[in-house]
């Protein structure tokens, strides 16, 4: 019998900015006392699971890293190998980055914020390369050359500067019998589970992915999903989810 | 001018079996909150000192590495790139791993106590192999030939198994042009200060360094120390130094 690979995906928790219904993005939020339990639980789901990591990828932003370090520190593995690059990071929001979720509807209209928020193609208004929130502004991406930094995406652009850096930096982990975990945001791993299970561009505006909820997938050596599935209880999950229907960003 | 590169060590802050006055060695305690505010105050330290860190270079015990990332969150430098290795953990204390210090010195009298805390080639009583507390039953180092898994250490095994990573991961780094923390224990930094300043084995029995306090270097192209000090007030220095000289390992 051929043995699988091991990839577990895991969504952040709740962020001070999604307490207060902030657009979010690119902007670098601490965890709420919340998001803290839910990376911690999403551990224990983990560790009773039974699964042992060997390496760890998460985006550059805190929500996401200090997620990973509870987690992990919750199953005992708070020293495996950490890697950390903004091809994980959140959809960028754009001009809309720290806008009031609700104000932003008053203004713009509800269709329009959710278009914004859902539509796979069209990206919210772009920030102004002079301004103060411009990732050209912000020291760990420096090195990175400007035709690399958004100033706003669509989800259709997070899959493209996701994509390499699954096929560059977690695939070789896998190939090498790795047991992979990626801690990361809403949009990303929405672009990532789009790749693995081949979602349509129409279909994948409808896909939520709770927070805290380990999803976790054995892969051929293909990298083809042979199976997956959210660790926990069903109902719990399933709450989860529509919790965060109403919320992304 | 010639510019110099800039290193910082940081000694962990007090752990759990600090507070119960236990051998710890490498075994894998939290911190405690004392520990987790001298981390922090640490950060705050560097951060007004105006260092900006491109890498963190950590042991692969949980004290040292949430000792980074508590630290360098509070400068907002919780994203960049952390390295741990087994290398930076500190002196393996042997059989007196999980004993308490003063029921010890009781069992084995005091000088010989001292003997095997600040002697610079005398190691404590080994490990058995067969004990569950020798690394060989740590998964973390599952992947080490036995050769390498020490069942004690005095500090000039240390320095032994330290300077390579040194010369191999850390110096590397800081050609580069990268600014570098090291975060680690009180022995792997005490070999390490040992190598920069050129302490003798007769007199590195009684440096001392104080938990959570930076100790900055700037060294020349040949990685020679230029200058060196602690951040921070002399006087609190001064006090944790002489805490921590009643309470090593």
């Amino acid at each position: 019998m051929a043995t699988t690979h091991t990839l577990v995906l895991l969504r952040h928790g709740q962020s001070t900015w999604n307490l207060e219904n902030i657009f979010t993005g690119w902007t670098d939020v601490p965890l709420s006392a919340a998001g803290e339990d839910e990376a911690r639980d999403s551990g224990r789901l983990m560790a009773d699971a039974g699964i042992e990591f060997d390496v760890v990828h998460t985006s550059v932003l805190r929500r996401a890293i200090d997620t990973a370090s509870l987690s992990l520190n919750e199953m005992g593995l708070g020293w495996i190998p950490v890697v950390r690059h903004w091809r994980l990071n959140e959809r960028h929001y754009g001009d809309l980055q720290g806008l009031n979720k609700k104000e932003t509807a008053d203004k713009h209209g509800h269709d329009q914020v959710q278009i914004w928020r859902r539509a796979y193609a069209t990206a919210p208004p772009a920030l102004d390369p002079a301004d103060d929130r411009h990732p050209a502004k912000d020291r760990r991406y420096r090195n990175l050359p400007p035709e690399l930094l958004p100033a706003t995406e669509c989800l259709a652009d997070v899959v493209e500067r996701m994509l390499p850096y699954w096929y560059d930096r977690i695939v070789p982990d896998l190939v090498e019998g790795k047991t992979v975990l990626v801690v990361a945001h809403g949009n990303s791993l929405r672009a990532l589970v789009k790749h693995l299970d081949g979602i349509s561009d129409d279909e994948i505006p409808s896909l939520n992915i709770p927070t805290g909820v380990p999803l976790r997938y054995e892969l051929d050596d293909d990298m083809r999903a042979v199976s997956s599935g959210y660790l926990g209880d069903p109902e719990a999950i399933a709450a989860a989810a529509h919790a965060v229907a109403t919320q992304a960003g």
